[in-house]
């Protein structure tokens, strides 16, 4: 019974069009253009690199698309119980006509060729919108990026501002900067001046989040302007920065974005925990882990500082997800956000799921974005969400609260994607 | 099968007895007046709050009982997923008999006044009691409660000392303690003489424990006298301590309570891991959070050095939770307490119950208390509580190792009720 | 339909003949000689002395083994609700025809004599092993045990080097070691040439792992010689190293054993997290417990300086499940490993098993060891991973994802025994 009513409600759901609030899709190549460009997603290259494939192979310059899908295959054997082999299954069952219980030696070319064949068709991209039911997808823009020769609309700018905070040391950054600004960075009030000027552009395109992943140890705080100013100095003599001025200049360029999402009415999303490259010799964003020894206390001074900026916040680790549903359940401007990374597998969503949905004001949770490269993604990634969150309202509301299964849609609807259209302001 | 199963021993528990273990009840207005009693429970006034109600509009100044509920009611639909939620309509239906599936603006006044009408009844509190098949209470009284004026066999006192370990620095605490206990702190000796005539007057006025709540970064420690009597002569002279004296001041008075415990064979309730204030402009008994970073290994010369005193652990965390089962599993003082706070959600509760059972000896659990302010929430907590004690009896015991139903459940008494007597020493 | 699912692919899963990857036995004595052998084991004397028996009467000198287990029957009945506690009676049940519902005072002596008659037979320890589908147990082995006297076809060796890491401080452990290798510690050039006849005499004898326990802080790191000399010296010296020196030669050493097993060809078990002694008056083994602030982050360097070692990770706290799926996610050298002693109860096991079965690739799990200390215990501890194991494959593989019965027997054959033969290059 139990089972069945999950697949009504998975059913009722899958009829809502989404918008998707997070991906790196490029909207100039928003679709594949072959397989390659889905089996070339970190997640395939990391875990076939994991399960013993030299990235030397995975990553040879040139390699041609077909040669690397046929070098990842037969790895793919020994990865087929993941999540991540499910999606690949799921994604070429409905995109691509493919049954086969496997992908093998023997069936990769067929399966390459009709993918090949679909993805060249002028409409693929309207197909693959079309048939994951997508509306609408945001995007993770760089600072300079022109927001030009794409539709806003469909595709939503986002100010990804990872480079501003944690790079800004670096000469190619402050030369972007300038490029992007008009404004060269002396001291801590031109580079707020320059913020000011990104968030003019990124709002006047269409811009709906500013959007940045922080470190384990990361801890926001407010940073006195005379300290910016000496710590930037440095900076801009080409010194080598004591990690106390890295400090500072990551905290003040943090803290003056939080200021203008205040000032420019955006939600800032905080995607909290990653450490970049920890497996040094790891494939291409296949090199990056975690420290869970991470709290969002660390983020108190923020929260209370920005009332008026609403933060929806990922966080890496599955045991920091309590400390989401509990900060989200207290502070006004702290919203839930997805299910990230190393945490978007069945096995963490589930629980994350039920006591967000237990704990947190429906209102203020965002139940899932894609993180997806190609469009592809979306479906076998949402889809995966939308059956534990069918689960989830199928046990803990409709037959734990006796709610009737027209309220537990609802609720579903609100957090797949009404949530969506409220905090991040889409018409 | 197993559904029904859980219905028959939840069933079976429900007629179990109650002795609550730990509650703020105000032993001389124990039940609700109005619904804003209710309704004003932190819980719902912080949910709201988060979910975009003004603190000002909820904590006005002189705002009659009835304007706090008309206030409070609209916010309620955005809340209606949490288990808080359920709390409430649960007390309505068993209580006042509202069967409604909302409360909302059209049916609220309804509610209110059936709900006045009830809670005027001259024996309501009885009723409540009887309802929620309650015997016995324990408090968390102030130190210099004079614990008069009540039934302390029904109201068991419970010396609560988080004044005294961490506020001992404010001329109100020290003034207290001196009207309570006719001693003046002079230095370690007087406080320590003082500290022993609250031990005095509680337990000769029937307390059962001592408690405290902890944040998250405090160690316990024995603290030489010395070393002791200079820091108090530093807050007697007024100064603001540092961070150091600070910590010998508490841990010297934390040791000092654990030696009297000892003395007076009562156990010491352990409440670990809560960060007062964190949201300052939260509102009443809102602003607290925590810092997952704590580990039951700051308790180690505590447990080591006081095996006669038995420690009721809490944590705030429930990634605290597997310490707290592997602690009282080889620790004799040890024993596990309850789902306290943010960790009071079924998913997180279930979780823990399971562990618990599976790891723990079963005389060394305190399954549940309610940590009510008012006495009628008793009701829906056990409630839940008991539905999924009565899920894991169902699954791990029963169906998983071909328990009896009847063992099943005398396993439930003993963490329900049983130990609450053996370990309080409860006659 | 679910459950009887999960019976068949027990049903299928019990037909594998295991290989058990870690266990504590003594190959010159490894089954036991009487119920006291297992009644004797940590996990039962540190619950029944949580539970209150005193440990004097435990580990009383002399103790009679019969008298040992007259004393600890008593406390039974306060530790029935344990997963340990159903071990004992599923070993009694398949090894001794004893089948009463309880162990008590009444029946004892008669499942102790029944017993005793059964481990007298000439053939006991084949009995166990053909019982409990044991072909293959892996030790762990003293730095300096000859490895002589046994058939280490069956009883696999192991370099167990916690002793070589943490202990060289003290005499005893160098006099073994010289002993053990011919080779005088005189600096840290003649320790690694000990070392690396350890490994020649191991290797040659027939091991398959080096292995460790390490504790929450350690963090390994490369140690200059120089540094390490000097650090060696003042040991030698008899000094009471500094902190800052006895992390040298941890380190030291630790790092040199890795050289080694890349040398070697061995794979290097990683037992994280453990503190020992935490409670100083426990029972034998029943003192260690845990900091759960622990992470795989301090093992970075580590893991990208020995791409050619393995490194099988255990874990201590269930808050690290995360942290080595992730990490056995992108690394190719690192490995899950079993669930560790307080995460080896099923509420824990459960969601670590379904985790890495979701997120790792599959030849990259070792489903579960035994750290048994005799052989009687192989038999429950492997049938509860077994049914859990069962469970996964049913929900998440079957039901969740349409595979075939084959299919998801195959995958749990893979994590049980065959990622054990590939890994630890069993013929």
């Amino acid at each position: 019974m139990s089972q069945e009513l999950t697949q009504r409600l998975t059913a009722e759901l899958e009829r809502i069009p989404l918008i998707d609030p997070h991906s790196h899709i490029n909207p100039h190549a928003a679709a594949s253009t072959t397989l390659a460009d889905i089996l070339g997603y970190h997640y395939y290259t990391e875990l076939a690199h994991s399960a013993g494939l030299p990235k030397a192979q995975i990553e040879e310059p040139g390699l041609d698309p077909k040669e690397k899908v046929a070098r990842l295959v037969p790895k793919l054997a020994e990865l087929d119980n993941t999540a991540q082999y499910s999606w690949l299954l799921e994604m070429c069952g409905t995109f691509f006509d493919f049954h086969d219980e496997h992908i093998t030696g023997d069936n990769w070319e067929r399966l390459y060729d009709s993918a090949l064949q679909k993805m060249s068709q002028p409409d693929w991209e309207e197909q693959v919108l079309q048939l994951s039911g997508l509306e609408r997808v945001f995007l993770t823009n760089d600072f300079d990026d022109p927001l030009e020769g794409f539709d806003t609309e469909r595709y939503v700018p986002c100010l990804r501002t990872d480079d501003l905070v944690f790079h800004l040391g670096k000469p190619e950054t402050r030369n972007r900067f300038q490029q992007a600004t008009a404004v060269e960075i002396k001291d801590a009030a031109s580079l707020e001046t320059g913020i000011g000027k990104l968030f003019e552009h990124f709002t006047a395109r269409g811009a709906r989040a500013c959007a940045i992943s922080l470190p384990p140890d990361f801890s926001p705080r407010p940073v006195d302007g005379s300290v910016a100013d000496r710590a930037i100095q440095s900076l801009l003599g080409g010194n080598e920065l004591s990690s106390a001025d890295a400090a500072h200049v990551s905290c003040f360029v943090f803290w003056t974005l939080a200021e203008k999402c205040a000032e420019f009415n955006l939600p800032f999303d905080l995607m909290i925990g990653v450490n970049r490259g920890v497996y040094a010799d790891g494939v291409y964003q296949g090199q990056d882990l975690f420290d869970k020894r991470t709290s969002l206390i660390n983020y108190r001074r923020l929260f209370n500082a920005f009332p008026s900026v609403t933060f929806p916040i990922s966080v890496l680790a599955q045991t920091s997800n309590q400390e989401l549903v509990s900060y989200s359940w207290i502070f006004p401007n702290v919203v839930t956000n997805g299910h990230w990374w190393y945490s978007n597998i069945p096995a963490f969503i589930e629980q994350d799921c039920r006591s967000r949905l237990q704990a947190v004001p429906k209102t203020k949770q965002i139940g899932y974005y894609s993180d997806m490269y190609k469009l592809e993604f979306g479906l076998p990634k949402f889809a995966m969400y939308r059956r534990i969150l069918a689960s989830a309202l199928a046990a803990d509301f409709v037959i734990g609260r006796g709610w009737t299964e027209t309220r537990a849609v609802e609720l579903g609807h609100l957090v797949l994607r009404g949530n969506v259209e409220q905090i991040f302001q889409i018409s």
